[in-house]
């Protein structure tokens, strides 16, 4: 996605350009409210700039929904303040079809209370060593875990459960390292307290497995002073 | 999609098959709740039916949800008492991504209060001749529409409006004509009221431009005792 903004970019005005974007989404993972900022030369009005990189970035699955003029001392990443997730599961015996690869599918139901009695071991503030991936760059694995909510949803193609995450930043793979870990407390392998114990244990090899990311959407970026609005 | 699961079906059972379905899904419509009958040799477990029809229908975007054993005068379409589309307009200027083919996009917001309007006047017993494909082969233009529901839906891709719609039966393109027609309503080009005047004149050149398909799912046929509950 970077690479195909970037060339977008590079089609009207000189090159080469470098974005920076808010909050990683690694292969598979949906990015849906990413934000990313580029230095340019001409003062571009922003609907224009929108129009013109959506018509380069043709036929990439990729559109620019809003652009913004910001400040120089603006940033993308470090100025955030907040990064929302959203993770679906579909649950149905039957191979999804249009939702293939927007979602992760499980065959059986899932208990959606005990995932949230579950998930309310992990709300606050801990070190996450546990849901941590072992190749995270982050200098630390203390993390306050803001909202980690738990929705059973009917949708056209089946039940669904969407956990909605929200935190400051977020360790590698910690959101899906947290929905592996939940999935398991649904199916009724694991009891709810389990997930403290494996909080508490600050072990990798204490983390349930960690899901695949096609139900993975960065679904929201918070800043002190939104550029959007 | 039907040859497709003719073809899994003669994988299981020598053929060849012909299955009969309750609704028409024209290419680019989505066949969600799609139902077909088939006439099988073997008393076949339905659960093991489904599953063996879904391992040979792969790879292609087709699933079967449920599978029931039925009584030998029991006909997919001829048994059908109802049928329920659902049509999804997404307004939003970006291109679509992962609803691209789900979704008819259009680029300005639509007044969905003023589309209802001019629905409630389509509700009822009615001469249809005016949303009628030219090729439709149905004997009579007159059907009786038991609801065209306007909603307004926040997703997380844009602002949607979904048309839910319920008939007995519907004539060819018959949704589409609706839809293609209160969009002109919803954009302001047409007033509420002028729905009514294309309706009364019984005639294909007074309907607005009938839609695409991608937005349009088949979503749900009813039966007087469903053999799926």
């Amino acid at each position: 996605m970077q690479g195909a903004i970037e060339a977008a970019l590079a089609r009207i005005e000189p090159g080469p350009f470098t974005i920076a974007a808010a909050g990683r989404t690694d292969a598979g993972v949906h990015g849906l409210a990413q934000v990313a900022h580029a230095d340019m030369a001409k003062e571009w009005d922003p609907f224009r700039l929108s129009e013109a990189l959506n018509y380069h970035l043709k036929p990439n699955p990729i559109a620019i929904v809003q652009a913004a003029r910001v400040d120089d001392d603006w940033h993308a990443r470090f100025s955030a303040h907040e990064r929302r997730y959203l993770f679906r599961i579909l649950m149905r015996r039957a191979p999804a079809t249009h939702q293939a690869g927007l979602v992760w599918q499980v065959s059986q139901p899932l208990d959606a209370d005990a995932m949230q009695e579950g998930a309310n071991h992990l709300i606050g503030h801990h070190d996450f060593t546990t849901f941590r991936s072992s190749i995270c760059q982050a200098a630390s694995p203390l993390k306050t875990l803001d909202a980690l909510d738990v929705e059973s949803v009917d949708t056209l193609w089946g039940p669904e459960i969407h956990f909605h995450v929200r935190a400051r930043s977020f360790l590698h793979n910690q959101v899906r390292s947290f929905v592996g870990t939940l999935e398991r407390v649904g199916a009724g392998a694991w009891a709810p307290e389990d997930v403290r114990t494996a909080l508490d244990s600050k072990s990798r090899a204490a983390c349930g497995p960690v899901c695949p990311p096609q139900g993975l959407y960065l679904a929201g970026v918070g800043y002190p002073s939104d550029p959007f609005t």
